[in-house]
């Protein structure tokens, strides 16, 4: 670790340097608690798990301590896991990813608000989720007049750092001191009647500051801390995330020759994860030049756009990278610094810049039924999985709502292409084009029974087909209405696959 | 009828006048054809029709004769129901509420695409619905330039004019000559990556023309008609609209009252319909003033509002009034033309505009499950009823979205609360209340399992109590994950009443 204070510029906040747990007592039971933190990166290191061993000392003494835990997006083990393992979270919003926070949420010890990302800030604005009481903000760097310079995330933390009672702030020296500059962070937002406009008109544009304004007299404690974010290695794209990635290509290719598309595309969007990677990946061998991205996350295929000269600019909200990703990234940085902007997550996800800018939205999906309605969250309707996140931001304001995923799971057992799905994240209305390994279904244009057609002929796995065409012929001439044909007694259950 | 020409200012479009069945000899089978009309009014009155009897003489002489029907929202048995008795429609989008329409459509035999109204003209635009062949549009007048004074709705007009091949326009001396000055017409769209923001930061701004351009060369013929729109007749609220009405009154006085909304409100978005109006009466019996509504259709219970001085100011894009709201209309037309706009649809459901204006978004329901899903159109998971319309684009970018609906159908028969809807149009990430006549049920800040406990207590009827109750606690204890609690083998049964 550095000497301490060497990343605090301002007296007052060096003055309040302390230790995670001595910061954690300040945290009581029942409070809600913004912490930083998007998608594994910026999220704080050391007081959450100060706040869990609190927590389980308290609960082996027989007292009650839980708190609502609010973040950007999902985070780590040493947060959500620490705080679910010690039965600490009350209230859990508006994303997570963690295995044991889920577990926790499906064996109904937990509660769970999954939000649209675009939605968090505005509704604590609103006085719609409750009373923030705390902030716990992690900063690469606290400048001289106290102002943060954020980490590798910014989420919401302008909006938990403004509304939170008191602020803990961890400066984390592990994080790029050339990550300044990078960041803008937009304060003209206002609650109706006074909205404006927000003012981008291009994926690059810088609209706000590159400093997170903190209100020195919240500051109950700083941290130091000196640890990297979680960094998860991807696997190499396997031949289902190529055949994937290459039927999007040719989708993409095939809209620009049509002039449906400009030839250096739209800003695109795209989630995280392999498939994402082997998209990006696939866009630039595709010959593609002057690509931008407006998204909630740079991972490693999109640091590879940026370096490479093929993509411009990238805006998003978090970095979401691999180990040896951030090492690039560390070494690339003023490069990167060109053509990276890191924005406030109410604006990287916002509806309005969405549209305006017209984004490619490429993102996952855990089931689809043969009409195009999208499961992203539960597992047979019940389980969460993590999360709607920013999908719906993206899907239903894009200029193209593409969603892929694997055309079965589960070692085959299972097909992502269902007769109805058994939970409904984004309705047949926001869904344009659904992509398989097996082939592209373009549903734009179609009314629902064209879109079962196209969609079990283009998509499902041919050991799936042939009972998805038997269920949809089956349902077309069953008693109720032809508009979206469905035999309720038997649309949620299991697919059975052909006898091999 | 008026003399001929009267209306009609150029002399180039005065020199095209024809009937109705020489200008249906314009339109060929297999056409698509985009018709003026918005739930109700400004649609074309004698083409459709003559259309319809030119679609009979062929079909009899052996001939295929159907055309691509795309309007602003719902028409009238002029145009629809004439149009699908022909069988004279081979695809529908974005909008039907007609009997004969949604028949054909429910019996397979004809297809619809139900589409968020305010992604239609991007759609088309974007080049995703095929090609546009004729426009048929009803103008109040035309002016000596050849521009159109719009009637009583804008809805998709400017996009059909802009994009079709042909132009075809029925002039209708019975829609007020001062209607003239009402229209706001936005020539400021583009596609991305050229689109700016939308310059509307106040509810009554006008950022347009009053008139629609039209490009003469391509107009092929212009119709003389004298009929009005199809101004249904409201019943007076019955006791469970009032019911519904006082509910969300005293939540929304709640709201004002804890400094959740101010005292003149936000501006409101109102559906059709009798519990509609009941709510526009209540607000204006509520005491609230300097009220304002961007809304899609102005409606006898607004007018109420805007004519007693509550309400300063109305934008939509269509009038839908009774026949005695619509002879008040035009006898309080001076005093109506300061307080109401009328935009273009893309304009009074862009998201961008919504969410930045903060509207309070009222909608009906067909069926909402416990978690909070809203199912705004199917019945029975197959059968259409009308079209999702303008609710998504209003709910998801609402600052309250409020979802209304009588506690049962069919004479107390059927429970518009189920375990679980048999379609999603309303995710439970974009519904934040629901009401019926039992009760509101404030679902923010809960998660699933707290959604279903409110909802079942205080929207469900106690004829259906019991069994949601039941279903809800076994499906607690069920195998499977316990975020969303479900038993998918009963979950989409109907709901069975206690005997009374």
């Amino acid at each position: 670790m550095v000497a301490s204070g060497e990343r605090i510029a301002n007296a007052v906040l060096r003055s309040k340097v302390m230790s995670a747990d001595e910061a954690a007592l300040r945290i009581r039971n029942g409070m809600n608690i913004g912490m930083s933190g998007f998608t594994g990166s910026g999220y704080p290191k050391a007081l959450p798990q100060a706040l869990a061993r609190r927590i389980e000392a308290e609960h082996a003494r027989g007292a009650p301590f839980r708190v609502g835990i609010w973040t950007g997006a999902s985070t780590a083990p040493e947060l959500d896991g620490a705080l679910a393992r010690a039965d600490g979270i009350d209230m859990r919003l508006p994303y997570q990813s963690d295995p044991t926070c889920r577990a926790r949420i499906n064996a109904g010890e937990m509660e769970y608000i999954d939000l649209h990302l675009s939605h968090v800030g505005q509704f604590v604005w609103f006085g719609y989720l409750g009373h923030l009481d705390v902030a716990v903000i992690e900063a690469t760097a606290i400048l001289e007049d106290g102002s943060l310079v954020p980490s590798t995330s910014i989420g919401n933390n302008k909006t938990w750092l403004d509304l939170a009672d008191a602020v803990i702030i961890e400066v984390n020296s592990r994080q790029s001191p050339a990550l300044h500059g990078m960041h803008d962070v937009y304060y003209g937002t206002a609650l109706p009647p006074h909205r404006r406009p927000i003012p981008i008109l291009s994926t690059g544009d810088r609209i706000g500051r590159p400093t997170l304004a903190c209100d020195l007299s919240k500051v109950v404690a700083v941290i130091e801390t000196d640890a990297p974010d979680r960094n998860s290695a991807f696997n190499p794209p396997d031949a289902v995330s190529e055949a994937i990635a290459g039927h999007i290509i040719e989708f993409l290719t095939h809209e620009v020759s049509r002039g449906r598309l400009p030839e250096t595309l739209l800003p695109i969007q795209s989630g995280v994860g392999n498939v994402a990677n082997a998209v990006l990946a696939g866009l630039g061998r595709g010959g593609f030049e002057g690509l931008t991205s407006y998204t909630e996350v740079i991972q490693d295929g999109m640091l590879d756009l940026l370096l490479s000269g093929r993509m411009d600019v990238a805006s998003a909200t978090a970095l979401s990278l691999s180990p040896a990703g951030a090492e690039r990234f560390e070494r690339e940085i003023e490069t990167l610094r060109r053509k990276v902007v890191l924005r406030t997550q109410e604006i990287s996800n916002h509806p309005e810049v969405i549209r305006r800018l017209g984004v490619i939205a490429m993102n996952g999906l855990i089931e689809a039924d043969i009409y195009g309605n999208v499961n992203s969250t539960h597992v047979r309707g019940s389980s969460i999985m993590n999360g709607i996140g920013g999908s719906g931001d993206f899907a239903r304001n894009a200029y193209l709502s593409i969603f892929m995923t694997p055309s079965t799971a589960k070692g085959g057992t299972i097909s992502a292409i269902v007769p109805m799905a058994t939970h409904v994240d984004h309705t047949e209305h926001d869904v344009q084009v659904i992509v398989t390994e097996r082939g592209l279904a373009d549903l734009r244009g179609h009314s629902p029974k064209q879109r079962a057609r196209i969609l079990i002929e283009n998509c499902a796995h041919p050991t799936f087909q042939p009972a998805l065409a038997d269920y949809f012929e089956r349902a077309c001439r069953a008693p109720g209405g032809r508009h979206t044909p469905h035999i309720l007694a038997e649309a949620l259950a299991p697919l059975v696959p052909r006898e091999r």
